[in-house]
């Protein structure tokens, strides 16, 4: 259902090394589709990494499984961390990147995301946030999802869902929206809730334009996820304080 | 039904300006999954332009319309077309860029596809080439879709067809193959189309694997295509001669 707020201006794409291809290009090519078009012209994107080197999605060392391959998929930032402009809605992909969360070396990712969330340090609160497969163990990571429904990758469930003890993690769910956050599952998910959160915003028909246009065999529904029986998932309550 | 032919190793991808970004990264995708799995870390990809400075989906000056988004996602080549090393399968996708193939701006493009696809000037012929979207206006310049059947875009499916009148374009369907040419339909195609070509060569539970970790709604078969309806297209046959 479309809503009369404006659409959002200023949208910012996080990058780590090791992100997952399809994460970014799914809600991205959504996004492309719309900025297209008359009306949202004045859309602009930010890429945002930890410097403006190169990154890659390949393999993070030790690591080097596919290097050959995915290592010379060469995304350019447009800024770093701490350049970022101002920020309406903010993307987070996952990928197996993404499980260096273990080890806190992407705490400076996560602390960002905790500012432009909240609006801390002098900066813009963000309208949304969404987050695609574990990229929601940023958000979880972040403390935002404490007290919240959200959901994430089928395959790594588990290992996602315990950077979120306080979240409730809904299981069938190809996405959850909870206040302004989105939440997605695995990889492809990501479009759909995209395409779901486009379509809180804008007219039905635009929304049917851009779906029809790249040819996208959508998940209209929330609940339509196949994914979490065949992984064998169920929903995980948060853990009693 | 898998094949007992070696898996190609050397795989290159063409970007130009103006590419579509899911044309790319839905393919991209399935493979890297694929690549990071044992028995399949030997293969490489290069990422082909016309210089190795950053391209972007972005619109084609004169236009701008979606600049401020579309032109701030940088893609980095590793090789320029002189520069490319031998390749086995060639990844061709489609964007609005493409349509500057009317004015004969990507014949380079066209020519490196030609020289790769036959084996000209010393080089291997390709082992397979895969088109995405009007990617396949690419192959049809080049002559390599002569007296093929083919397929390409559904919402510029006469646009695309016009550069191949010697080609059979079918319209209901999600992909193609002839020979050793794959063809598929608008953008989220690429990757249900690169699915079957991967299909037809690697075990059936791999496959699976990679489409469920992926979280993928496939197209099983290539005749599932229902935006030939919405759009309303129907079979080109061949101009005669």
């Amino acid at each position: 259902m479309a809503s009369n707020k404006p659409f959002p201006k200023s949208f910012g794409l996080i990058l780590f090394p090791g992100f997952e291809v399809l994460d970014v290009a799914g809600p991205i090519e959504m996004l492309n589709r719309l900025a297209r078009r008359e009306g949202y012209h004045d859309m602009s994107l930010s890429v945002i990494s930890r410097t403006t080197d190169p990154v890659n999605p390949g393999p993070i060392p030790p690591y080097t499984a596919g290097k050959a391959f995915l290592g010379n998929q060469l995304y350019l930032p447009t800024h770093t961390l701490e350049s970022a402009p101002e920020i309406d809605v903010l993307l987070v992909p996952g990928g197996f990147g993404a499980f260096d969360l273990h080890k806190t070396n992407l705490e400076d990712y996560v602390q960002f995301i905790r500012d432009r969330y909240s609006g801390n340090n002098g900066h813009q609160p963000l309208q949304y946030i969404i987050s695609v497969c574990n990229g929601a163990g940023f958000l979880a990571k972040s403390g935002i999802l404490d007290d919240r429904k959200a959901t994430t990758n089928k395959d790594f469930w588990n290992e996602v869902a315990a950077y979120g003890p306080k979240t409730h993690w809904i299981a069938k769910a190809r996405w959850v929206n909870d206040g302004n956050i989105w939440t997605t599952s695995g990889v492809s998910a990501g479009a759909d809730g995209v395409i779901a959160w486009m379509a809180s915003l804008i007219p039905k028909e635009l929304v049917d334009d851009v779906v029809n246009g790249v040819e996208w065999f959508r998940a209209k529904n929330a609940d339509n996820d196949p994914f979490a029986e065949i992984f064998g998932r169920r929903d995980i309550a948060p853990v009693a304080e």
